[in-house]
């Protein structure tokens, strides 16, 4: 193919013209390219929304120039995000979500049959785009044990009396919408309504900042935490990156794990209990990042 | 920055001229772009060498349009190929490598203290180009318990009377050159010269066809077999699979690994025992593809 004198892209946000027939989101150096068939839906709002179909990861959410998921491979990240904090604990029955828009996390969090979710978004839109163009949730929002609600995610936990027995952030990279949510108090107003929380916490080999940033906040919101790590091969250079935190000490147990998942019985594409346990191993160069060696 | 009309790029084979300054590698549908300072070196031989100082990967090495290793994460793919099968045994004493011209593996490979490492590289302007330009192996092709022949692998193996602790193949992406060692008769020679083999194996997200028929011939070769998974950034996508053989069981026992890893004292900045035994558990799709559920 050929590139036209007109065509720009830069290496911080995604572009995309109607001649271009490439979604490009750059990474200091690197970047990503997404050959796309159509532009579904395009709204600049409290952000940039692009729903685009593409040849061969189905559809794409991307948010400020950067991808939130594909169709293609969405579990790899909605299913290590949620069954790692559930496969934790014995009855996850009242769970949070801040973030999460697509719906993605809503539906792995059901399949623990939960008593009750609340996810709250800050941006309508996204949502609304998502079960317009997407789908991914399979009527998840709308199921009667989910509430969803537009507001922001630190007020939401600043002020809620209620408690959780889990708190997912399925946030997007820091940008002005979601850069609360790497923040110190965020995650001490967490730790007071919830005994386990989980987050993405960004691509430690690109992000190596924003990663060491939330560690750190995180670190003096809870007492104890774990990084653990999983391969998304959309989101930057494929290396994600997760935090579990919690008051109590966390010991990942194989045989509970083991015990809870055939238990629940659920129906994966990515996440085994295996899986979940490996995840928690990381490779010495991220491990010397995080000096614990 | 801007593409002018000029410019083009081929998702299967990297393209590059003094005006475009990204390399870029397609993968059906999806590509890589990385961002290039200056071409060391460029020559058509029995493959296409090209060798780049990137913006923030260090030197990139790329033949027949493939990235085959840059100095930033190189470590990630010979630690994983090298580390994890020679703590697999006590005393591995004669390695033999085939492929591997940049010399990284030979590089691991010493720090076990083996008593003979035989390389069988078919292209000989690889090793030179690599020891001009990029120098990764840090002198150990030149080391003297290391002989370099400059044969076909394929003919090494079919014709050698000598046996070896362990084999390890640092090939290309299949190749003109390289196709020979996915081919079954490549496993069975292989399987009567030594008890344990590792060789990379593609992505098997991105590489689907090529990674199984690797895995299905190297199965008629060796009794036993497993497919271990990890993170290298500039391959595909940024998973990698490596497949470990051997006419024995293979049970990898994490503190006999650990014992082993303990009593070489190797210095690594990706591997480490905890690694190792991760790598060997596969998301839910890979056991699928493999048949193992």
């Amino acid at each position: 193919m050929k590139f036209k004198k007109s065509e720009k892209f830069t290496e911080s946000s995604g572009s995309m013209n109607s001649v271009v027939q490439w979604f490009v989101e750059g990474y200091n150096g690197s970047a990503l390219m997404i050959k796309v068939k159509e532009i579904l839906f395009e709204k600049k709002g409290l952000q940039h929304i692009q729903i685009f179909e593409t040849e061969s990861f189905g559809k794409m959410l991307v948010l400020d120039g950067k991808i939130q998921l594909t169709e293609r491979d969405e579990v790899m990240y909605h299913e290590m995000l949620v069954h790692v904090p559930l496969f934790m604990i014995d009855g996850p029955s009242k769970i949070l979500v801040i973030g999460g828009g697509d719906g993605g996390s809503v539906r792995e969090i059901l399949k623990h049959e939960p008593d009750e979710v609340i996810m709250v978004e800050i941006d309508r839109e996204v949502v609304e785009a998502c079960q317009m163009h997407i789908g991914i949730d399979g009527g998840a929002l709308k199921d009667n044990r989910v509430t969803v609600l537009f507001e922001d995610g630190i007020e939401f936990v600043r002020t809620s009396k209620e408690k959780f027995d889990v708190i997912i952030v399925d946030g997007t990279d820091p940008n002005p919408v979601s850069k609360n949510l790497i923040a110190e108090e965020f995650y001490r107003y967490c730790s007071k309504i919830a005994n386990l929380f989980a987050t993405q916490s960004q691509s430690p080999f690109v992000q190596d900042q924003y990663f060491i940033e939330l560690i750190q906040n995180a670190q003096r919101g809870f007492n104890f935490y774990s990084v653990y790590i999983n391969y998304v091969p959309t989101y930057p250079l494929g290396l994600w990156s997760y935090l579990l935190a919690s008051n109590s000490e966390l010991n990942p147990n194989y045989d509970e794990i083991k015990r809870r998942w055939e238990e629940r019985n659920i129906e994966t594409k990515h996440y085994n209990p295996e899986l979940h346990m490996a995840s928690f191993a990381l490779p010495q160069w991220l491990k010397r990042r995080l000096g614990e060696i």
